[in-house]
């Protein structure tokens, strides 16, 4: 089973995910955590690219071919071989932070950033895929409050960049309503990371 | 006015177009002479890591899309700003390499690979491509003989490999007949050299 965790910056998932993580395995389900680049050291040097502070001059299509290199990679190197011993494989952003980002918050259309995506994922979608919706504010807030976590150039936006994100995030959920569970990331975390456990025990 | 510069390794396309180039210079023609990944500090990077010889576990569609991305990069900061200005742009590989690397020798498909540098380039094709025709044989070995340059991952592929991208160099000439001129570059400098000058010549 792959599941994929969505949304925009500050949205707290990889922290309301450990929760789920930690009880899965309790009970005895064997899992992958991994997030793109997934320590393949291809993916990892395509992201150093793409994250660079310095490469201000990158245009949104090099950056949108670039993120489906480094997904490409992840996929073959790390997802399929766990998907194909039946692990449960979960996956901090996927296919559709592409879509959200450079799809729609830089303009390049969802249709011609799906497709590129298809090619690298070779049609390989997520059974299940998690929104932890939020209001930006409440999440850029999140992230400036937290020195632990490097604020890199994604972080320095535009507030209004990441308004269209998180719109575009719950255009998408619409359109794919089997795979997608959207869920409000505004409330406490320890409602949070109960929900989404609560959701995967119900896909499994 | 945008010329490519097609061929199998060691077709000396780099060491032929050098004559025409000086000749047209001298005219009066105003020359870009460029290569992917040209010079730009993206491409450059996205470079390294297409052809870095620690990266044998690429897979052949993160390899597609990080030449696609690489030339989308160099198209934005070179190809594009000089061709508005009205200069001859001479590029070094460009779109049909990838036709003939990933496409054809790969096996991912000269559709599939058109599509994600359609995205990359937005419908850039060269005015004009000279295709180096040369049995790979004798291709390879100008290489070994040559010690100025650095043997990298793409010359230990097989000769088998080699001889596909000739075979497909040639059949994308047959589909583009109108951008398209092949010559014998197996014959001396000499020949070859003033010959790459007289067909830009023409098409002036």
């Amino acid at each position: 089973m792959f599941i994929t965790l969505e949304g925009p910056e500050g949205s707290g998932k990889t922290t309301a995910i450990k929760y789920a993580v930690s009880k899965l395995k309790e009970m005895g389900y064997e899992i992958v955590q991994t997030r793109e680049p997934g320590g393949t050291p291809i993916s990892e040097q395509i992201r150093d690219v793409i994250l660079s502070k310095e490469n201000t001059d990158m245009d949104g299509r090099t950056e949108a071919l670039l993120y489906a290199a480094s997904r490409r990679q992840h996929l073959v190197e790390k997802i399929w071989p766990a998907l194909k011993e039946g692990k449960i494989v979960i996956c901090d952003r996927y296919l559709d932070s592409s879509l959200a980002y450079q799809g729609h918050a830089r303009g390049l259309g969802e249709k011609a950033i799906l497709d590129i995506n298809l090619f690298a994922t070779e049609d390989t979608y997520p059974d299940l895929t998690i929104l932890f919706d939020i209001d930006p504010e409440i999440g850029m807030k999140r992230i400036n409050d937290n020195t632990d976590r490097e604020v890199n150039r994604l972080d320095l936006e535009q507030m209004e960049f990441h308004k269209t994100v998180r719109n575009a995030f719950l255009e998408i959920s619409k359109e794919y309503p089997d795979r997608y569970v959207v869920i409000d990331a505004s409330r406490p975390l320890e409602i949070v990371e109960k929900e989404v456990l609560d959701i995967i025990l119900k896909r499994l």
